[in-house]
């Protein structure tokens, strides 16, 4: 087979039945890609150090010495350790001009100076590397379930040995993304070792929010119910406080999701002009906007769940009990209060309505869901619907602590109570979004965006161009 | 670079590395596309009027005058307003041949009588203009997170010009979609405009039958109560009147989905053939069955956090306190009614398995869900189940109703209940179901789906031809 | 048109308008395809036997007799069922050297001996055929909704024919998939056949499951409450039994996903190698573990619903208000149990913290979720945070059960009650997994997924080899 050939898809060659895939080594990922290389037509040829022993090599393929083996196939996936690649440079003359696809991952990002993929062209200089396939899990290419992701990312500094590549990745079932020249090599090798980089700060925030209320409530209302009235309510701990650190917690982070944005058209409108970067920290913020508001939906859940449950607790069956008992023994009865019905009501009502649009902009999240979304229907969504949602959660906050704002009883050893705190971040962006909407203002942040600047901020020849085609400043 | 080259996939030229691409305008969308293009390992040239000015401009693009830019590239994004296409007509020379891919968008439907990327071919005749990366926001090239669609709509008359904006979009991560020949432009160019085309209709149901009960009920529960015993209960509005509301449209709604399928097979016995357009009205309705489904699922999800706030309502827990108090002071004991016990637990099991059932028809309902099921899985889910499930609430319902469809009392004002309103459409729905289950009748209906006509409806030179090639009338 | 330029894609070519495609048969598939074919800008010719009659077909198309209509375009759709394959034999010459796409599907399984496609080759020797958009359904094209798989899987073995064919199904908005040689043809004929092939045996298992305990708690709960009180509370049935039924087979089912895990690392520490098949049920068990998941997932959550619904249950009401009046009779007051609230309140807080986990551990598995995480992200959400569950729900269970463990009444008729029964498999689980977590069984573990061997497992040359190429036994 010519090197030239390489670049055409293994459809379009006539001889196809015959395109043969070297795999160097017989781990785990090895048999499972010759595995998948076998369902899918070509012919594999594994290169091993001991060519007679082919246990638990998938039925179809062949087993040679590496040097044999690198003849067959203009292609050899190089399923072996770092380690171990030293043993190549004595097949140099075998490797000259094939493709050699490494798909090696470290254990820790950082583990080695170099990337597996550049150590492999410094060790084969004569042959073109193309680093690929790391992302994909040898379970998931034998169980051909492909759960986790189906996308391989390759790069490489020859073409036509990236798009044989390329090739081969399609003929799998899977997509194929190029990442550029095989210096980016480390980029793509640390891809696997990521943890959730985008959830981190979400996480962190969530964290470090639960834990100060988690100590503030429990302060004020266990430890303050314990020193002036000596009584031990420590049990609402797993339930009540949760109920009230969950809501709290949820609400901010909810808040957070809007503030970058109402944040960017301040700063917008202060520097009259959008063509400047933001401050590196509002980029960060903005970029996990989503996670955010992922985690603060979480805790809602939570929320709902636990306030669900109250009826069934033992602690509020016997208060309610207690209460019950108490009305007869004294002999009296309450009058229905209208107004408290309309209120609690009105705050369950508001709650589930403002859950309800946030399980809605969660499965608005979800990837496949916004997919089909176009820009437009994906801003509606998350910004019109968000804000709705934000004003009903607040306003459910608001009618819970209806008239207690004003009680002196509240304010427990001088301290508000948890919902006050909770409601001043969504307060500020929905204020500043209020301000932001009336139509002087609006105008202004949309010619801004539209490209449009306030001339004083200019400089130079800048000032008429700018002002004559605005998006070419 | 010349121009044939243009055709070929960027990674199989061998100068990949010095493939460049030119943006004119450096705009936001100019700014992100370029950076974005740096990334995949693109050169890129913005064209400008001010090329000393490169402030915001990504790190490693070139900035230089329209005409000099132009001859650096094959490839032009134009991403620049429609109002100032007119400058390009002066860069006529310079554009001979190129690719001049129209990025632009409006602000409304029909702003211009024609397309943008048609104004612009007949600005600059000599090049082949490409409409396309319109539904692509700035924001999401930008922060590589992609969130809204990743899917680039093309369309041309040139091939080749749209073969290598085709291998951009890939090399950008993207797929693309050929959407035709330039004579499309306008229809790409209102995608970004629309607004959840398909959800219109069942939304501007859902608000209508909403509506209707919002105030049937209102006359019938609240308004009556004060005019017959002058108790104000408005207070019920803001949860028991809702929690009517919302299961009775949305058990109307599921039975909407499946009314027009039965419609369907009706007008197909009626005819005896399936060759025969469905009336414009039943396609639509079709269509949007989907989305009739998930209001209708939302609605319900309402209808079950609305039913388990019930224990934790203050109007609630006082009348089951002044219950308990009335016993007490009567000195009777209701007792136990084993039949109340087993019709309540019935009707609470029945709403919660359908409702279990109705999530998961709204979970198969997801896209990425749905292109794992095959064609016979997804009918059975979405056929089946479905039916099922219609089945499951109708029950609930009418488990609810029991023996108050006999009492005199349910009628106030004349006036059916609610519910009773709500079992019209599902009752309808199950019955045709019935009736076409039916081994004669469901034959019939099979063979009509496959091919057969009944020989009276057909005239002339058909009906032999048809009766031996069911697929070939 | 010459047959060379079918390999090309249609964008590439100048003709590109030109490009014309043949449907053989004007069926409900054969129209909606046409349909679909016109809109991607191709020209479509039916071939028909009665080529005036038109009716249905899309605008734009042309109606042909089928030897003219062959004669037009390189591709031909055969959109007619098997059994009137055989009129194409009288059609050879005009078909010689054609592509014919195979879009046949069978009513079941296995229900000739040879594939439609190959035997669709046998009748036309002379022509290329193809097998392939068998999985798409005609509503789906028409739709354009695509709401069932856009996955297009082909065979067949001329790669060109492929080529071509996969060409039209990208410019269909299609993905395709090659599936190899037509001897595959039957397989791919399979597929839209298949119902839920993953889910059966866990449906199996939540089937048997949910009977045995069904039955054990019935005749345990209410059969014995009648034998030995004559009290009939057969009422409980519907939502007291069920209640106990799916947690219990939910938690066995979300152990019975980490079991095999477990039976594969004690049979790898056993053999001293990981390289050594599972046996069969093992790797069946391992592939079906996300759907175990799942079901258990669905059980959880009836389960949910069903405890959510207790307090407003008659039942329940009803012996609240017992309790309450025969407190005020017998004129004593319980007093508040604190061990009682904190044990209760620790019990709810911990099922609903499972439940949160249980579907954060569901929303991962959805495709498109999975597709965005890398391997370590899967299987730090499948395999650490699977395992919090576990531990959460397991301790859950324990609570309930509390200190009824010891009592001898829970022993009715000398069976344990249903929740111990429920805690066998969980426990084994998290027993196992916790002895695997001990640093000198991990490493172990560890060594031998990396490749190392248990020296006296191997034989002859192998021993020294393995020991220096973990991955090259």
């Amino acid at each position: 087979m010519l090197p030239e050939s390489v670049a055409m898809t293994p459809l379009a060659t006539g001889e196809r039945k015959q395109c043969t895939v070297c795999i160097f080594g017989t781990g785990d990922f090895g048999r499972s890609l010759g595995l998948r290389l076998l369902q899918a037509g070509y012919e594999v040829v594994f290169g091993s150090r001991d060519p007679k022993n082919r246990a638990l090599l998938p039925k179809g393929s062949k087993v040679m010495t590496h040097t044999e083996a690198a003849r067959t196939a203009q292609v050899i996936f190089i399923a072996v350790e770092r380690d171990h690649y030293e043993f190549l440079t004595s097949l140099t003359p075998a490797l000259e001009g094939k493709v050699l696809v490494d798909i090696s991952n470290n254990l820790k990002r950082g583990q080695f100076p170099q990337s597996n993929a550049e150590y492999l062209s410094s060790l084969v200089p004569g042959a073109s590397v193309v680093k690929g396939f790391n992302t994909v899990s040898a379970w998931a290419l034998q169980s051909g379930a492909l759960d986790a992701s189906r996308q391989v990312l390759l790069c490489g500094d020859d073409p036509q040995a990236k798009q044989a590549v390329v090739n081969i990745a399609h003929s799998l079932g899977l997509t194929a993304q190029d990442r550029g020249s095989l210096r980016a090599a480390g980029e793509v090798e640390d891809i696997p070792l990521q943890l959730f980089p985008l959830w981190r700060l979400p996480l962190w925030i969530a964290t470090g929010l639960i834990a100060f209320f988690f100590f503030y409530l429990l302060i004020r209302d266990v430890i303050y119910a314990y020193a002036t009235d000596g009584k031990d309510i420590s049990f609402r701990i797993m339930i009540s406080l949760a109920n009230k650190v969950f809501p709290i917690v949820s609400l901010i982070m909810l808040a957070l999701c809007y503030l970058p944005s109402v944040l960017a058209a301040i700063l917008q409108l202060y520097h009259g002009t959008k063509y400047r970067r933001f401050p590196d920290w509002l980029d960060r913020w903005m970029l996990c906007r989503k996670q955010l508001g992922l985690v603060a939906l979480a805790l809602a859940f939570l929320h709902v769940l636990y306030t669900l449950v109250i009826p069934i607790r033992y602690y509020v069956r016997y208060r309610i009990a207690a209460g019950t008992i108490a009305q007869i023994k004294e002999n009296t009865t309450k009058p229905f209060d209208n107004t408290m019905a309309w209120r609690t009501d009105s705050y369950y009502a508001l709650g589930m309505l403002g859950f309800g649009l946030y399980v809605l902009l969660g499965i608005t999240s979800l990837p496949s869901v916004s997919n089909v979304l176009n820009w437009r229907e994906f801003r509606f969504i998350q910004s019109k619907l968000g804000h709705v949602t934000l004003l009903f959660c607040t306003a459910h906050t608001f009618l819970y602590g209806w008239n207690k704002f004003l009680r002196a009883s509240s304010y427990k050893w001088w301290t508000p109570p948890g919902y006050m705190l909770s409601l001043v971040v969504p307060c500020v962006v929905l204020v500043s979004r209020l301000i932001l909407i009336v139509p002087c203002v609006d105008n202004t942040v949309t010619r801004i965006r539209q490209g449009w600047e306030r001339p004083e901020v200019k400089g130079g020849s800048q000032s008429n161009g700018g002002a004559q085609h605005p998006l070419m400043p």
